[in-house]
Protein backbone atom coordinates (compact mmCIF):
# COMPACT_ATOMS: atom_id res chain seq x y z
CA UNK A 1 0.00 0.00 0.00
CA UNK A 2 1.70 3.30 -1.31
CA UNK A 3 1.33 6.27 0.68
CA UNK A 4 -1.15 7.67 -1.22
CA UNK A 5 -4.03 5.33 0.28
CA UNK A 6 -2.42 6.56 3.92
CA UNK A 7 -3.51 9.88 2.91
CA UNK A 8 -6.57 9.28 1.53
CA UNK A 9 -9.35 10.16 4.70
CA UNK A 10 -12.09 10.70 2.44
CA UNK A 11 -11.84 14.65 3.22
CA UNK A 12 -9.98 15.99 0.00
CA UNK A 13 -8.99 19.36 1.68
CA UNK A 14 -7.40 17.17 4.42
CA UNK A 15 -5.42 14.78 2.19
CA UNK A 16 -4.23 17.62 0.43
CA UNK A 17 -2.95 19.33 4.09
CA UNK A 18 -1.41 15.67 4.91
CA UNK A 19 0.08 15.24 1.67
CA UNK A 20 1.30 18.73 2.15
CA UNK A 21 3.18 18.37 5.17
CA UNK A 22 4.76 14.93 4.21
CA UNK A 23 6.38 16.68 1.09
CA UNK A 24 7.84 19.47 2.78
CA UNK A 25 9.07 16.62 5.17
CA UNK A 26 11.94 17.11 2.21
CA UNK A 27 13.43 20.19 3.85
CA UNK A 28 15.45 18.17 6.28
CA UNK A 29 17.36 17.08 2.65
CA UNK A 30 18.29 20.15 1.41
CA UNK A 31 21.75 21.03 2.78
CA UNK A 32 22.62 24.81 2.98
CA UNK A 33 26.57 25.36 3.35
CA UNK A 34 26.51 26.00 6.93
CA UNK A 35 28.24 23.45 9.29
CA UNK A 36 26.55 23.13 12.73
CA UNK A 37 27.74 24.70 15.90
CA UNK A 38 29.64 21.27 16.36
CA UNK A 39 31.03 20.93 13.32
CA UNK A 40 29.94 17.56 13.07
CA UNK A 41 28.17 18.16 9.47
CA UNK A 42 26.19 20.55 7.16
CA UNK A 43 22.99 21.75 8.21
CA UNK A 44 19.74 21.25 6.54
CA UNK A 45 16.77 23.68 5.69
CA UNK A 46 14.61 22.29 8.09
CA UNK A 47 16.63 22.48 10.83
CA UNK A 48 18.34 26.93 9.50
CA UNK A 49 14.35 27.85 9.44
CA UNK A 50 13.76 26.24 12.91
CA UNK A 51 16.66 28.25 14.27
CA UNK A 52 15.90 31.38 13.17
CA UNK A 53 12.43 31.54 14.18
CA UNK A 54 13.26 30.65 17.78
CA UNK A 55 15.72 33.76 17.24
CA UNK A 56 12.65 36.06 16.02
CA UNK A 57 11.95 35.52 19.42
CA UNK A 58 14.88 37.05 21.40
CA UNK A 59 16.24 39.83 19.34
CA UNK A 60 13.22 41.93 18.30
CA UNK A 61 14.50 44.64 21.07
CA UNK A 62 17.47 45.01 18.35
CA UNK A 63 15.31 46.29 15.32
CA UNK A 64 14.49 49.84 14.55
CA UNK A 65 10.85 49.24 13.64
CA UNK A 66 8.09 47.39 15.68
CA UNK A 67 7.88 43.61 14.41
CA UNK A 68 5.31 41.12 15.03
CA UNK A 69 7.36 38.74 16.14
CA UNK A 70 4.60 35.65 15.89
CA UNK A 71 4.24 36.27 12.36
CA UNK A 72 8.04 36.84 11.94
CA UNK A 73 8.25 33.14 13.07
CA UNK A 74 5.64 32.14 10.84
CA UNK A 75 7.82 34.01 8.33
CA UNK A 76 10.99 32.19 9.17
CA UNK A 77 9.65 28.37 9.13
CA UNK A 78 8.30 28.86 5.28
CA UNK A 79 10.80 30.82 3.93
CA UNK A 80 12.82 28.42 2.34
CA UNK A 81 10.27 26.23 1.80
CA UNK A 82 10.77 26.45 -2.47
CA UNK A 83 13.85 25.06 -2.07
CA UNK A 84 12.78 21.86 -1.39
CA UNK A 85 12.34 21.85 -5.01
CA UNK A 86 14.37 24.99 -6.25
CA UNK A 87 17.54 23.88 -4.24
CA UNK A 88 19.45 25.99 -1.44
CA UNK A 89 21.79 28.79 -3.66
CA UNK A 90 24.57 29.79 -1.78
CA UNK A 91 24.51 33.76 -0.89
CA UNK A 92 28.28 34.43 -2.45
CA UNK A 93 27.40 31.72 -5.49
CA UNK A 94 26.75 34.80 -8.41
CA UNK A 95 25.73 32.42 -11.00
CA UNK A 96 23.40 30.82 -9.03
CA UNK A 97 21.69 33.80 -8.11
CA UNK A 98 20.93 34.85 -11.67
CA UNK A 99 18.30 32.53 -12.11
CA UNK A 100 17.70 32.09 -8.19
CA UNK A 101 14.65 34.42 -9.30
CA UNK A 102 12.72 32.36 -12.10
CA UNK A 103 13.67 28.78 -10.48
CA UNK A 104 12.10 29.55 -7.33
CA UNK A 105 8.93 31.18 -8.79
CA UNK A 106 8.86 27.72 -10.54
CA UNK A 107 8.99 25.85 -7.49
CA UNK A 108 6.30 28.17 -5.41
CA UNK A 109 4.01 27.27 -8.20
CA UNK A 110 4.44 23.29 -7.71
CA UNK A 111 4.90 23.65 -4.08
CA UNK A 112 2.44 26.09 -2.92
CA UNK A 113 -0.38 24.50 -5.94
CA UNK A 114 -0.05 21.53 -3.72
CA UNK A 115 -2.35 22.82 -0.94
CA UNK A 116 -5.93 24.11 -0.75
CA UNK A 117 -6.25 27.70 -2.78
CA UNK A 118 -6.73 30.32 -0.25
CA UNK A 119 -3.71 28.29 2.18
CA UNK A 120 -1.09 28.51 -1.04
CA UNK A 121 -1.81 31.95 -1.07
CA UNK A 122 -1.39 32.53 2.55
CA UNK A 123 1.99 30.74 2.30
CA UNK A 124 3.40 32.23 -0.64
CA UNK A 125 2.75 35.66 0.23
CA UNK A 126 4.80 35.35 3.01
CA UNK A 127 7.45 33.64 1.07
CA UNK A 128 7.40 37.32 -1.32
CA UNK A 129 7.17 39.61 1.43
CA UNK A 130 10.17 37.90 2.87
CA UNK A 131 11.86 37.79 -0.69
CA UNK A 132 10.92 41.53 -1.18
CA UNK A 133 12.29 42.53 2.21
CA UNK A 134 10.33 45.99 2.54
CA UNK A 135 7.80 45.07 5.84
CA UNK A 136 9.64 45.61 8.89
CA UNK A 137 8.56 41.79 9.81
CA UNK A 138 10.47 40.89 6.51
CA UNK A 139 13.74 42.91 7.52
CA UNK A 140 13.56 41.58 10.38
CA UNK A 141 13.22 37.90 9.24
CA UNK A 142 16.16 38.43 6.59
CA UNK A 143 18.58 40.06 9.13
CA UNK A 144 18.02 36.30 10.89
CA UNK A 145 18.19 34.47 7.87
CA UNK A 146 21.78 36.47 7.50
CA UNK A 147 22.78 36.51 11.20
CA UNK A 148 22.44 33.10 12.22
CA UNK A 149 25.00 31.53 9.29
CA UNK A 150 27.22 34.37 10.16
CA UNK A 151 27.27 32.77 14.00
CA UNK A 152 27.53 29.64 12.50
CA UNK A 153 30.22 30.76 10.46
CA UNK A 154 32.29 32.56 13.11
CA UNK A 155 32.04 29.36 15.67
CA UNK A 156 33.59 27.10 12.49
CA UNK A 157 36.55 28.72 11.59
CA UNK A 158 34.68 30.38 9.21
CA UNK A 159 33.96 27.37 7.33
CA UNK A 160 32.03 28.75 3.92
CA UNK A 161 33.85 31.45 3.94
CA UNK A 162 37.26 29.67 3.72
CA UNK A 163 35.18 26.93 1.18
CA UNK A 164 34.14 29.84 -0.88
CA UNK A 165 36.85 31.97 -1.30
CA UNK A 166 35.10 34.84 0.31
CA UNK A 167 36.19 37.99 0.38
CA UNK A 168 35.04 40.46 2.91
CA UNK A 169 33.44 42.97 0.82
CA UNK A 170 31.00 40.30 -0.24
CA UNK A 171 29.98 39.57 2.74
CA UNK A 172 29.47 43.50 4.42
CA UNK A 173 27.44 43.82 1.55
CA UNK A 174 25.25 40.44 2.58
CA UNK A 175 25.35 42.23 6.35
CA UNK A 176 24.39 45.85 5.05
CA UNK A 177 20.76 44.87 5.88
CA UNK A 178 21.64 44.30 9.88
CA UNK A 179 23.47 47.33 9.49
CA UNK A 180 20.52 49.45 8.74
CA UNK A 181 18.07 47.66 10.70
CA UNK A 182 19.84 46.31 13.40
CA UNK A 183 22.37 48.71 14.36
CA UNK A 184 23.69 47.32 17.31
CA UNK A 185 24.48 44.13 16.38
CA UNK A 186 25.95 45.18 13.51
CA UNK A 187 28.72 46.05 15.91
CA UNK A 188 29.28 42.45 16.86
CA UNK A 189 29.42 41.36 13.00
CA UNK A 190 32.16 44.48 12.18
CA UNK A 191 34.22 43.09 15.07
CA UNK A 192 34.21 39.50 13.92
CA UNK A 193 34.61 40.63 10.15
CA UNK A 194 37.86 41.58 11.38
CA UNK A 195 38.68 38.65 13.46
CA UNK A 196 37.97 36.61 9.88
CA UNK A 197 40.19 38.73 8.16
CA UNK A 198 43.07 38.35 10.40
CA UNK A 199 42.32 34.64 10.45
CA UNK A 200 42.70 34.64 7.26
CA UNK A 201 38.81 32.73 6.77
CA UNK A 202 38.16 35.89 4.52
CA UNK A 203 40.06 38.01 2.05
CA UNK A 204 40.66 40.98 1.99
CA UNK A 205 41.34 43.11 -1.30
CA UNK A 206 42.77 46.68 0.88
CA UNK B 1 40.62 31.48 20.04
CA UNK B 2 37.98 29.57 21.50
CA UNK B 3 34.26 30.20 20.96
CA UNK B 4 33.45 32.39 24.07
CA UNK B 5 35.57 35.14 22.59
CA UNK B 6 33.76 35.41 19.30
CA UNK B 7 30.72 36.05 21.64
CA UNK B 8 31.59 38.68 23.21
CA UNK B 9 30.41 41.64 21.98
CA UNK B 10 31.14 43.88 24.80
CA UNK B 11 27.43 43.94 25.41
CA UNK B 12 26.35 41.71 28.13
CA UNK B 13 23.07 41.00 27.11
CA UNK B 14 23.51 40.55 23.40
CA UNK B 15 26.23 38.04 24.47
CA UNK B 16 23.34 35.76 26.33
CA UNK B 17 21.09 35.99 23.33
CA UNK B 18 24.47 35.13 20.99
CA UNK B 19 25.69 31.98 23.32
CA UNK B 20 21.66 30.86 23.57
CA UNK B 21 21.21 30.82 20.06
CA UNK B 22 24.45 28.68 19.57
CA UNK B 23 23.61 26.57 22.38
CA UNK B 24 20.43 25.53 21.21
CA UNK B 25 21.61 24.24 18.04
CA UNK B 26 22.28 20.91 20.19
CA UNK B 27 18.50 20.53 19.15
CA UNK B 28 19.82 18.94 15.74
CA UNK B 29 22.01 16.49 17.58
CA UNK B 30 18.72 15.01 20.10
CA UNK B 31 17.27 11.92 17.83
CA UNK B 32 13.72 11.46 17.98
CA UNK B 33 12.29 7.45 17.46
CA UNK B 34 10.64 8.25 14.64
CA UNK B 35 11.77 8.25 11.28
CA UNK B 36 11.73 10.81 7.94
CA UNK B 37 8.84 10.69 5.80
CA UNK B 38 11.65 8.86 3.05
CA UNK B 39 12.97 6.16 5.67
CA UNK B 40 15.95 7.87 5.62
CA UNK B 41 17.43 8.23 8.98
CA UNK B 42 15.99 9.42 12.25
CA UNK B 43 14.61 13.05 12.67
CA UNK B 44 15.68 15.25 15.29
CA UNK B 45 14.24 17.12 17.55
CA UNK B 46 15.16 21.06 15.64
CA UNK B 47 13.89 18.92 12.33
CA UNK B 48 10.77 17.85 14.19
CA UNK B 49 9.94 21.75 15.74
CA UNK B 50 10.25 22.97 12.79
CA UNK B 51 7.77 20.48 10.96
CA UNK B 52 4.96 21.37 13.61
CA UNK B 53 5.33 25.23 13.10
CA UNK B 54 4.43 25.05 9.38
CA UNK B 55 1.85 22.63 10.47
CA UNK B 56 0.44 25.17 12.57
CA UNK B 57 -0.78 27.39 9.43
CA UNK B 58 -2.20 24.58 7.95
CA UNK B 59 -4.32 22.65 10.42
CA UNK B 60 -5.95 25.52 12.62
CA UNK B 61 -9.50 25.17 11.04
CA UNK B 62 -9.88 21.53 12.30
CA UNK B 63 -9.39 22.85 16.23
CA UNK B 64 -12.65 23.24 18.18
CA UNK B 65 -11.39 26.57 19.85
CA UNK B 66 -10.08 29.76 18.04
CA UNK B 67 -6.58 29.95 18.49
CA UNK B 68 -3.72 31.97 17.37
CA UNK B 69 -1.62 31.24 14.54
CA UNK B 70 1.27 32.96 15.32
CA UNK B 71 1.69 32.51 18.98
CA UNK B 72 1.35 28.32 18.77
CA UNK B 73 4.79 28.88 16.03
CA UNK B 74 6.29 30.37 18.75
CA UNK B 75 5.10 27.59 21.22
CA UNK B 76 6.00 24.93 18.30
CA UNK B 77 9.26 25.83 18.07
CA UNK B 78 10.32 26.34 21.53
CA UNK B 79 8.51 23.22 22.89
CA UNK B 80 10.80 20.51 23.08
CA UNK B 81 14.41 22.67 24.07
CA UNK B 82 14.71 21.08 27.22
CA UNK B 83 15.88 17.54 25.69
CA UNK B 84 18.67 19.33 24.93
CA UNK B 85 19.39 18.31 28.66
CA UNK B 86 17.22 16.14 29.67
CA UNK B 87 17.07 14.00 26.37
CA UNK B 88 13.85 12.71 23.98
CA UNK B 89 11.62 10.27 26.31
CA UNK B 90 9.69 8.29 23.75
CA UNK B 91 5.95 9.01 24.34
CA UNK B 92 5.15 5.22 25.19
CA UNK B 93 8.05 4.79 27.13
CA UNK B 94 6.07 4.24 30.39
CA UNK B 95 9.79 4.13 32.60
CA UNK B 96 11.13 7.00 31.08
CA UNK B 97 7.89 9.08 31.64
CA UNK B 98 7.85 8.27 35.11
CA UNK B 99 11.03 10.71 35.50
CA UNK B 100 10.37 13.28 32.84
CA UNK B 101 8.80 15.88 34.88
CA UNK B 102 11.34 15.99 36.82
CA UNK B 103 14.09 16.02 34.43
CA UNK B 104 12.96 18.64 32.26
CA UNK B 105 12.43 20.97 35.44
CA UNK B 106 16.23 20.41 36.28
CA UNK B 107 17.04 21.09 32.16
CA UNK B 108 14.70 24.09 32.14
CA UNK B 109 16.61 25.75 35.14
CA UNK B 110 19.98 24.92 33.33
CA UNK B 111 18.82 26.19 29.60
CA UNK B 112 16.70 29.13 30.14
CA UNK B 113 18.76 30.71 32.93
CA UNK B 114 21.42 30.96 30.57
CA UNK B 115 19.29 33.98 29.05
CA UNK B 116 18.17 37.53 30.17
CA UNK B 117 15.78 36.82 32.93
CA UNK B 118 12.78 37.84 31.60
CA UNK B 119 13.37 36.36 28.24
CA UNK B 120 14.12 33.12 30.10
CA UNK B 121 11.03 33.38 31.52
CA UNK B 122 8.97 34.06 28.52
CA UNK B 123 9.82 31.04 26.57
CA UNK B 124 9.59 28.87 30.04
CA UNK B 125 5.94 30.30 30.14
CA UNK B 126 5.46 29.42 26.74
CA UNK B 127 6.98 25.38 27.25
CA UNK B 128 5.07 25.33 30.22
CA UNK B 129 1.72 26.45 28.55
CA UNK B 130 2.36 23.73 26.20
CA UNK B 131 2.90 21.53 28.91
CA UNK B 132 -0.14 21.71 30.78
CA UNK B 133 -2.37 21.67 27.57
CA UNK B 134 -5.11 23.57 29.32
CA UNK B 135 -5.09 26.70 26.67
CA UNK B 136 -6.67 26.86 22.68
CA UNK B 137 -3.24 27.15 21.86
CA UNK B 138 -1.27 24.56 24.06
CA UNK B 139 -3.96 22.15 23.05
CA UNK B 140 -3.41 22.82 19.25
CA UNK B 141 0.21 22.65 19.99
CA UNK B 142 0.13 19.52 21.68
CA UNK B 143 -2.15 18.13 18.90
CA UNK B 144 0.10 18.87 16.20
CA UNK B 145 3.06 17.12 18.11
CA UNK B 146 1.03 13.91 18.64
CA UNK B 147 -0.05 14.27 14.66
CA UNK B 148 3.29 14.96 13.36
CA UNK B 149 4.96 11.51 14.30
CA UNK B 150 1.27 9.46 13.81
CA UNK B 151 1.44 10.69 10.10
CA UNK B 152 5.59 9.91 9.95
CA UNK B 153 4.79 6.39 11.28
CA UNK B 154 1.93 5.79 9.28
CA UNK B 155 4.60 6.51 6.60
CA UNK B 156 7.19 4.52 7.18
CA UNK B 157 5.83 0.94 7.72
CA UNK B 158 4.68 2.07 11.88
CA UNK B 159 8.29 2.35 12.47
CA UNK B 160 8.25 2.88 16.18
CA UNK B 161 5.26 1.34 17.37
CA UNK B 162 7.15 -2.10 15.36
CA UNK B 163 10.09 -1.19 17.12
CA UNK B 164 8.56 -0.84 20.52
CA UNK B 165 5.86 -3.59 20.13
CA UNK B 166 3.62 -0.84 21.00
CA UNK B 167 -0.36 -1.43 21.84
CA UNK B 168 -3.32 0.24 19.69
CA UNK B 169 -4.87 1.27 23.04
CA UNK B 170 -1.81 3.29 23.94
CA UNK B 171 -1.87 5.06 20.71
CA UNK B 172 -5.33 5.85 20.77
CA UNK B 173 -4.75 6.97 24.31
CA UNK B 174 -2.05 9.14 23.08
CA UNK B 175 -4.59 10.58 20.19
CA UNK B 176 -7.25 11.33 23.01
CA UNK B 177 -6.96 15.17 22.67
CA UNK B 178 -6.90 15.08 18.83
CA UNK B 179 -10.11 13.51 18.98
CA UNK B 180 -10.88 16.25 21.74
CA UNK B 181 -9.72 19.14 19.54
CA UNK B 182 -9.66 18.14 16.20
CA UNK B 183 -12.26 15.38 15.76
CA UNK B 184 -12.76 15.83 12.17
CA UNK B 185 -8.67 14.87 11.74
CA UNK B 186 -9.30 12.17 14.17
CA UNK B 187 -11.31 10.51 11.77
CA UNK B 188 -8.05 10.10 9.80
CA UNK B 189 -6.56 8.57 12.66
CA UNK B 190 -8.69 6.26 13.76
CA UNK B 191 -8.78 4.61 10.18
CA UNK B 192 -5.09 4.37 10.10
CA UNK B 193 -4.62 2.66 13.56
CA UNK B 194 -7.31 0.50 11.85
CA UNK B 195 -4.83 -0.29 8.74
CA UNK B 196 -2.11 -0.37 11.19
CA UNK B 197 -3.20 -3.02 13.51
CA UNK B 198 -4.25 -5.12 10.27
CA UNK B 199 -0.79 -4.87 9.22
CA UNK B 200 0.83 -5.50 12.33
CA UNK B 201 2.00 -2.58 12.87
CA UNK B 202 0.58 -2.25 15.79
CA UNK B 203 -0.33 -5.30 18.77
CA UNK B 204 -4.23 -5.31 19.43
CA UNK B 205 -5.33 -7.16 22.74
CA UNK B 206 -8.70 -7.32 21.46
Amino acid sequence: MGMESFLASGMPRLDQQLRFTAEIDKMTGILRRTLLVDHSRRENDAEHSWHIAVMAMLFEEYAIEKVNVGRVAEMCVVHDLVEIYAGDTFAYDVKGNEDKKAREQAAADKLFGQLPEEQGKMIRDLWEEFDAMETADAKYAACLDRLQPFLHNTLTGGHTWVEGGTDRTAVEKRMALIKEFMPEVYGWISANLDRAVENGWLKSLK
